[in-house]
């Protein structure tokens, strides 16, 4: 029966979170050795480091490699509370894209891989890179342009192609590449992904990309690989099969994108409050102006939604319902409506807002992008309108 | 633990909800009985006694008076089954003001009043009126600034003033009347309510309102008490605390009209679907136009996030909390959202929209008092920022 | 050189149109002889020649004719303040289709049609019709599944088919009919305009159309062509034409329904404003709440938005310029502002606002129709999206 | 009459003023001496010695200084084409704070204090600060927050105090300072705006602030005065005035600003357009589906409305009409759909869009302030509704 209650250890673990990350964690929000392509390694190793000590690191992984084992319910409420500070996620390891990573080595890698990859990956000692996407004219939104290959020769597979916006490609261990694979007799034999050491010959990093957000350790990079030789070993899952690991993966890590900008959304928001209620203005505190009052209360009604959204779609996965229709709807309205909650926070704070005084200016820039990767709200909409209009 | 189940008793009546709605109900819409204030009441009866046939009457009601019993997770998707047709909620009478005023004299009323009102009112044989509202210059948004009292001369108490907007006056069988209560020693004690007769001698209906719902019967109007001289077996409750018992009916009440016009706003949402998959322009069905398409994917996204808040606090007001914050944020979602909705599957409409040939023309006319009765989005909005600025 | 000035003659023109409707049309306005299908036509000559008499009748009309042969930009100025009143633009004899038939009758039609259909429309004397649009899978915004067809039978032409949501055909004398025309070798020689008598043998008014306004006198209907028979010399303009006199006719027409509709929330707005004043709340006005404050503000903004870009569009027009991508932007802007302007208006109204109480009423049902004819925002936006991504 | 035409002089120019643009300007935004606080002033001067060459230095500049001395409307033209880039105004010499800081000079300042400072300003030479805001607690949209003080002593002011969000501050030549001035006797005489030296004892900039944008040469900050000592010669006009200076200020800047977004959001939307017309997806340009081309409608829509509303409020300055709601009005407007024009292109360019590879998203941050600087939409639609609410 509709149900909304959090189990007590639940809630004791959300609460241990909490205080982990408004002890621990916000303070070094301060910390220079963030640069605008995220902290350093260094840095991110020490938030690791802390979350070990707590007992709070790999909520998602699984429990035989020393995650916390969550089910998608629990990571809905734990993954909030890290959200609250933007290096919440990378101190738990939960940030993408290596949260994703792990759930989809967890599914679809080879004992052999997942004691090379995943144990690490879990332990918060390496980070991993998704190469996907490509530049102008591959693939995007519509994956049918893409343009690497790989190559059958003999055994191995021989990639050649370039990736962009590739995220913490610098500092890596291993990156997971997409490629449409030709086999032996020259058939195009779909989509394939390949395990690829950050030091394979032929691989380099062209440039990192300057962009709006900061958030991510190693930026933002375009990527090429120039006849990079893979072995069977280093196959991930069945050839052909990338695109449905793609959705494997995409799925629940766009919803776990919601969790994370959930909780950041809540700060910056609790930092308008804390400003509404204590700048005055024509006699009263700003809050009490309607004009801001309704701000906040537009905020809390937003910030409810997306969180029952979220909620309603972490327990459909927890049935192992693909909840495709649903992730695609929780993605475009929190995408959105988050959005919106940072940008009236950040408009309450007036002039406060546009400087990095406070975290909100931060949560700003580096939520923009969240509209556009793992689908734009153009094409979830697109999608959602196609299974409208062709149910029967 | 978080749970958005529905057990099977639960599905198997919302089923046969659905049913009784399309086949017995849905064809009624077309009947001539219906005038700009509603149906007229023999046909309300002939609906009513189709409902009781198919043991689908009064849901809300009490299971001693030959309600259903429900829980208001239960009303949730009960309701918004019923309120697919404009005419479902009348027949399983559930309507406004009657189904509020049921939850209200089964929590205040004396084991008399009970008898001689609420059982007939849950066995849908008459109808009642709530009167609060005042014309301009008394009590609307804000009680505070009501004008109709109610003397005390003995035992009795004499009542003068005039409510405006009042729902369904003739043909009704009792009027519940909020009255400023002035003592035998000439003491404000604050607002009572009072169980006045339609015949009452002093009481009178001085004109009906042209109103752009045609959703109630009886319309709505501005009543007039004169002297009406009311018996103290009459007054409901306690004196002095009428607005408490307003609250006790205006939670729930707020979050039924919420339920019932989900179903409406899905229902002119599934007009809108089965129109943009006939109808074609420039060389494809208008839903596979973006344009198109798009408003109706926003319409499943809006539609699913109204269900999700109706739930949370239909559970919540289960656990017996109150839950002020989560209905007025649903009240003003809700409202706004389900408009939202209703507006865009008339637009897909296009022409066919403006005209009463579908059933969308009226539920725009009917939905749009829903974002101001019940307390306006403005105020909603108001009363949630004073306490986000209170809290500590 | 950019120039927002009236000239003397124009202002002294507007306050007289503005005073004869506060004065004259205003009072009118709960005048009986107004149906859900429009005032009656006794009511309308009435109104006439209140306008005749104050000089004031036809601005847009020919000055050979009797009217006062305004430029567009006398137009926007003098339709705007005959929008006031819901009754204006009748009394005015400047509300569609009339206003813009007289537009085509004058480009297009021959001197004896002129003289015949013109000048008593110029006059006021009669009301005419367009039919256009066809049921669904005929024409609506898609003109090319036009279904209605005349067929040239030796120098006549025979019309068959259904026309739906016709405006104003019961009592009008003449109406301008489109039909795909079919020459005597069975050729497809394009849609031709044809003047057709309304007691025309074959012509039939199948029934009225119940609509969400009640703006036009003759309402809307659905009307059918059985082998309507019409001589060559109501032929209006030139066979195959058809398409290219429907801009001729629609590019004003659209503008003037802009004019029109914002005088008419501009009149909502005022009515609000007085409201706002007036009623009280939480010991202020209600207008002094910023919630209800940045309403009326944001009212002013989209008013002062929509008159200037009807001013741009006129002065267009004025430089036979066809400003095909300004009236459509005019159009989607206006009509989804305005609208806007409507809806806030009503809200702040509260209760009242959903009663016939005031005008307000009236025009948010009038109103809602404004963004789907003469083009849904959708089939604009479409249009002015092609041409973006068609200039080089 | 209502016209919209242009001069011949003022379409020449502005053609030259884009030719310039284009051709000269455009090229350095990729030039590596812009930092997170603006180009270097050695950047500025050779953007700055161009604009000089090419005869376009200083449109707004009084003629005899050597400025071009255009009207409001001829700024409007030249600005929105100097706004095209982001390095544009600072190369014409009409970025804030020194284009509104040479109209304030220009109508209040002594001879002396002309010669001194106005004529280098509109020469291109030296750069200027205009402090006003305060931190928390002190002045921001509330000016009677003000605490800065300046106190007489003999015929000097001493001025005591903190502003904050002060631009330009490294490497400007004079400093605009408004305090709140205390006479001899110890009087509170309103506010005073004193020209203060750079190098003045007592003055120094306490930090430089990180913010969103990355517009202004010398970034933002916050300085201090602590006993900084300012002779009778130094006083800018009456005392006591400030306020209504800053009204003469304020009012023509806010337009100014309006004038070079609306370039930048142009440019921004060209940039969407372009890539819309390269990028394909799902068989198509992606322009050529419905969800993106409707945005890029959306965004000519908008930009036009902007247009007209600042067109109208030049016209209006230019009749030597205060035009404080219209300005408002616009102030209001423009930022608002100017950010959205921006928003939406940032979203047709998809990961392109957050990264620096096109200028949008350095458009993006560096926008988003305009919502907030010279009076957030908040405070200017509540001055608008208090406008309204006390019209007679």
């Amino acid at each position: 029966m509709i149900d909304f209650s959090l189990p007590a250890e639940l809630v004791e673990l959300r609460d241990r979170v909490r205080s982990f990350i408004e002890e621990k964690i916000v303070p070094l929000e301060s910390d220079p050795r963030q640069t605008p392509h995220g902290p350093t390694e260094e840095m991110r190793l020490e938030m690791v480091a802390l979350a070990r000590k707590a007992g709070l690191l790999s909520p998602h992984g699984p429990k035989q490699y020393g995650g916390l084992g969550l089910d998608h319910r629990g990571m809905a409420v734990v993954f909030e509370a890290a959200g609250w500070s933007t290096l919440g996620p990378l101190a738990l390891n939960i940030q993408a894209p290596d949260e994703g990573n792990t759930n989809l080595l967890n599914v679809v890698a080879t004992p052999e891989q997942k004691k090379k990859f995943l144990e690490p990956l879990v332990r918060g000692e390496i980070r991993t890179v998704f190469s996907m996407t490509e530049p102008d004219g591959g693939a995007g939104s519509d994956p049918s342009l893409m343009k690497t290959t790989a190559r059958q020769v003999g055994q191995d597979w021989v990639i050649d192609g370039t990736k962009w916006l590739i995220t913490g490609a610098p500092g890596a261990d291993i990156n997971i590449v997409m490629a449409r694979s030709i086999d032996a007799a020259g058939r195009d034999v779909g989509a394939t992904m390949f395990l690829v050491d950050m030091d394979a010959p032929g691989f380099r990093i062209v440039r990192m990309l300057d962009t709006i957000d900061s958030n991510s350790p190693g930026g933002h990079c375009v990527v090429e690989f120039k006849g990079v030789k893979v072995g069977p070993e280093r196959i991930l899952g069945e050839i052909g099969a990338g695109f449905r690991y793609a959705q494997v993966r995409l799925g629940p890590a766009r919803l776990t994108h919601c969790m994370r900008w959930l909780g950041a959304a809540a700060r910056a928001h609790a930092v308008a409050v804390d400003y509404a209620k204590r700048r005055q203005s024509f006699g009263q505190r700003i809050g009490d102006h309607q004009g801001v009052g309704f701000m906040l209360a537009d905020n809390e009604i937003e910030l409810n939604l997306c969180r029952l959204s979220i909620w309603h779609c972490a327990w459909l996965l927890d049935q192992h319902d693909r909840a495709r229709d649903e992730t695609s709807m929780a993605k475009v309205f929190c995408s959105e409506a988050l959005g919106r909650v940072v940008d009236r926070s950040l408009q309450i704070l007036g002039g406060l807002g546009i400087t990095r005084d406070t975290v909100v200016e931060r949560i700003y820039r580096d939520i923009r992008p969240f509209r556009i990767y793992d689908g734009p709200s153009e094409v979830h909409r697109h999608a959602l309108a196609r299974r409208i209009m062709n149910r029967n």
